[in-house]
């Protein structure tokens, strides 16, 4: 099957006269999950983790992904001629220099530039330039091979009320609009989807676990236009903008109305997530910097942070009942990975508010909890048993906020000492990095290694970074703060400000073997101010017990146990009142006190 | 006479047309300290620190420089015009950006380019060329305003022994013919003088603290130039360097040379360290890259980690007899900061195969030691007493290596609880910094902050970063390691490997009041290798107490205890032999096991 579409893609590029096609796995907004639509990268390669980029040659279909996806790649593709690239830092655009290096001077690149954005374009001609290689924008490529291709969404719009929002879009928008007086421009153009839906208190589900919806939005001093089919609206909320002078345009309008709009005009837009199709549809001047609605969203108001709270109290209680139906019933029979994570699902649904999963759940039993970025297949899953090491990574969409979570259990048997000593030292990794204290506007990359050091003492690490922001009602990955390990990722330098929301995930993983990893979302507060700065630490908001059977006590500090017995008595104080008595006792008991 | 000096500039700049003139703190070779020759910023600014940029135009001289030296320049241009630009990050370029701001259209600039990198200049002109505003090369701008002008060094030049180096100039001249060869090119072209000192073993003292030669070396295939005073080598040194098919031209015919050595030619090169002037003579084609030499040299051998051993047992021993002689004089008399730092020289010359001071020595008392690099000065320095706290961080340069030591010690009276927090916090910054186990490939930036996190736990903090690589009889501040907080710097993007020597110097600074800094030059050895990566962890090689007057000992933990008594049998185990009776029993008594 995906020898036959590659087949058809190379019949394409040869009609055309091309040498090389890239195929990345975003949208036009540059988004990391993507609508049915967009999925061109699985499409042609079989692959379906969320970063990849699929390079088709005459010869060659290469997949260049980061070490999250390797095993994933090798599982996914195994039956295909798509080979795995190894790509040493996440993300980091180095099949470009690849595919340079193969091909000949004078030779074509083919790319849909709705799918990359202005520095990524910048890039690949600072290395096409050297050798005269040519790129040929083929927005309709796909059309012409992808015979059943789903639509662009087109699900109805609701309008994320101030109750959970807890700023107004007029709010919102003022502050745009005071940016673009001060900068003397025009126009504050929006292409991410997560910034449009927070910008203009919207949602809907056009994005896979996400309640975004595709649109543009060009902010002015007075006026501003959504770009976003309006039969999506209700006429509700079509008075309601009209009245803060919004108007609406259909998406696919965009193209048209830009080049006026903006003739002349100064535009300010985040390059890293403008699309090179919209740059050149501009006419005006660019000033380039790190979206105002990005900055502004990462840092949460109260609303948000009690929404996110009450939702913490939802997953703790679906993540205990679950947990309570999966030792019980394990005792009775095997369950597929599959099976495991629906279940999962449907404690989560019970509850007020919520909308769906906030990404594929992986349910990882043993070996294949090393898989990073797991996804149990439907169809023969692996099957659980009531022995060995699970790892449960799950979050789910609620109207009052979003929420990520991780939790290894053992289910039963020894554990082995290198295990234990492994899990002990994700969870003091953790402890150490939540209890940091720092100053403000610290980047990720300089505090990521407090959660690596325990581990680093016994010879081991992992090979993602520490965490990422979170959204409310939003991105599962929010964009820019998180902990990462280099400083070529916004992860990495982005400073930590108060009041934002982020997880931290240390893990630990042999390949067949297992997967160990503890997450926690954990909100950043002022705790000091002296005249060396403002200092923050983290609090942490989830609430799910964290399983002791394979804690090496041995290895935990007086403050590892001071810090665990605080916690569990914490999950227990706020889970108590909404559990029934077989519940709580049995949460008690998987919180008792450890000496 | 400052004003006089800038007075006479701008006349200069008035002939000229030119309405900014860019005055770096470097030479040709992009030094960090430079001979007398090239101290055109000291001159023409009164400021004497090692980082600093001099901007002037019309109406403004502004000295742009980082936080480290604040407080210096405020006290060395209070009388003259020459007004302080605080660069938000170290040696960002920020003032470009200003000056292209208050620059009108079609304006001009002046500077010398051999004063600044290819990389630098393509920066400048990046917001040069929006404005169209000119560069004007004018390297011959000083000559007419400097009478009295050093002439450029001229020093007789000593090769460096084997017994030294540990490796002979054929061998590394192999591995750099090697890399040209593998790149298919011709040449590789150094401009960096460490790296010319290393690769040709040799030495003088072109430059203040360093044992350098002013040189550029054209290593190709099978020949090799030195650009490099003839008359300054001995006959055997010249003959060495024919037997090994290396000419000898003199430094100024560079210029006229480069151009035909260089046609059609694939030069490899380290763009950070080639000056513009140089760039534009070369002919041929570049390719940049990282400066194998500089990365070669950052290891060490075994004979030059010897080496630096027998400089620390010298260092230790110089330093326990000042520190002896500071305690008993200060009985009898107050005593100059000035005559302090002159003393402990004293005690180092004394000392096998001395050479110099690598560094100007820091002494500061009270209130001065917060000012970061400060130097007393010859005449009125600050009088020391039998009370308060006192920072000496000073080095050596001895021909078997190269030293760099800071301890902060208390004279007398009673430390306030303030104080002692702080001393303490530093010093539990320092044992967790070289007590990590981290991943072979670690980053500086990575690493920095676990200097930080106990200061960080009081609201406390240090504005520079928490070391740097050190070299061997070379450079006291040698590229590229280190520790750094943020990843715009090389000492924090490069990665720690085994075998290179960095400091850790964690410091506390309270301006008018105190400063705090406690340093070690460390090795970085293999300490585990397992299947998730090798493992590196520090030995530290400074020996000098660590005074204990100034710890609050209720904030150590057991493992900072064991780590202090441990240090401290070590100090006395190596320096009690090459002590006397009285100075091993007040060392011991300095060095007693602590609770």
């Amino acid at each position: 099957m995906i020898t036959e579409r590659i087949g058809n893609l190379r019949a394409y590029m040869h009609s055309k006269r091309i040498h090389a096609f890239i195929i990345p796995s975003t949208d036009p907004h540059q988004s990391e999950y993507v609508a049915d639509h967009w999925k061109l990268r699985a499409y042609f390669s079989g692959f379906t983790g969320s970063a990849g980029i699929l390079v088709v040659t005459k010869d060659i279909a290469a997949l260049w992904t980061d070490s999250r996806y390797f095993l994933q790649v090798e599982e996914e593709c195994k039956n295909n001629e798509v080979t795995l690239y190894k790509q040493s830092i996440p993300h980091a655009p180095e099949h470009i220099e690849w595919i340079c290096n193969i091909l000949d001077e004078h030779s074509s690149i083919g790319l849909d530039y709705r799918q990359f954005s202005k520095a990524q374009i910048d890039y690949i001609q600072g290395f096409t330039r050297l050798k005269n290689i040519e790129l040929q924008n083929l927005p309709h490529f796909a059309k012409e091979i992808w015979t059943n291709r789903p639509d662009v969404p087109n699900h109805s719009i609701t309008i994320h009320p101030i109750e959970f929002s807890g700023e107004s879009t007029a709010s919102k928008l003022k502050k745009v609009k005071e940016k673009i007086k001060n900068q003397q421009a025009d126009f504050y153009f929006f292409s991410s989807l997560d910034e449009i839906a927070w910008l203009f208190n919207m949602r809907s589900k056009d994005v896979d676990f996400t309640p975004l919806v595709t649109a543009y939005a060009l902010v002015g001093k007075k006026t501003s236009i959504l770009f976003c089919d309006k039969h999506r609206f209700s006429a509700s909320a079509i008075s309601m903008f009209q009245e803060l002078n919004i108007s609406i345009h259909d998406y696919d309008s965009i193209a048209a109305m830009l080049p006026s709009l903006t003739q002349n005009k100064i535009i300010i837009t985040d390059a890293s997530s403008l699309n090179y199709a919209t740059f050149e549809a501009v006419r005006g001047t660019f000033v380039f910097e790190n979206s105002l609605a990005k900055e502004l969203k990462a840092i949460k108001n109260t609303i948000e942070v009690e929404g996110v709270k009450k939702c913490m109290l939802k997953d703790g209680v679906a993540l205990t009942k679950f947990f309570i139906w999966l030792e019980k019933e394990l005792e009775k029979r095997a369950i597929s990975e599959y099976e495991i994570g629906k279940k999962l699902e449907g404690f989560r649904q019970q509850r007020e508010h919520y909308i769906g999963e906030s990404f594929a759940a992986i349910v990882g039993y043993k070996g294949n909890g090393a898989i990073i970025h797991y996804t149990a297949p439907k169809e023969d899953s692996t099957m659980v048993s009531n022995e060995g090491i699970l790892l449960v990574d799950s979050g789910a969409q609620y109207k009052d906020g979003t929420t990520d979570i991780t939790r290894t259990v053992w289910l039963g048997g020894t554990p082995s000492e290198e295990l234990k000593r492994a899990y002990t030292s994700v969870l003091k990794g953790y402890i150490e990095l939540e209890q940091l204290q720092f100053p403000e506007g610290t980047a990720g990359v300089q505090i990521d290694a407090f959660a690596r050091a325990y581990l680093w003492k016994n010879g081991l690490d992992y090979p993602h970074g520490t965490g990422h922001g979170i959204g409310s009602f939003g991105m599962v990955h929010e964009p820019d703060q998180g902990f990462a390990t280099t400083a070529t990722t916004k992860r990495g330098t982005t400073p930590h400000l108060a009041n934002q929301l982020t997880t931290i995930e240390p893990g630990c993983y042999v390949a067949k073997e297992f997967g160990i990893r503890i997450e926690n979302v954990v909100l950043s507060r002022i705790i000091n101010k002296t005249k060396f700065g403002v200092f923050l630490s983290f609090e942490p908001l989830t609430l799910c017990y964290i399983d002791t059977n394979l804690i090496d006590f041995e290895l935990l500090t007086k403050n590892d146990i001071n810090w665990l017995n605080n916690y569990h008595k914490h999950v227990i104080e706020l889970l108590g009142p909404l559990l029934n008595k077989e519940e709580l006792k049995w949460l008690k008991n998987k919180c008792k006190m450890t000496h």
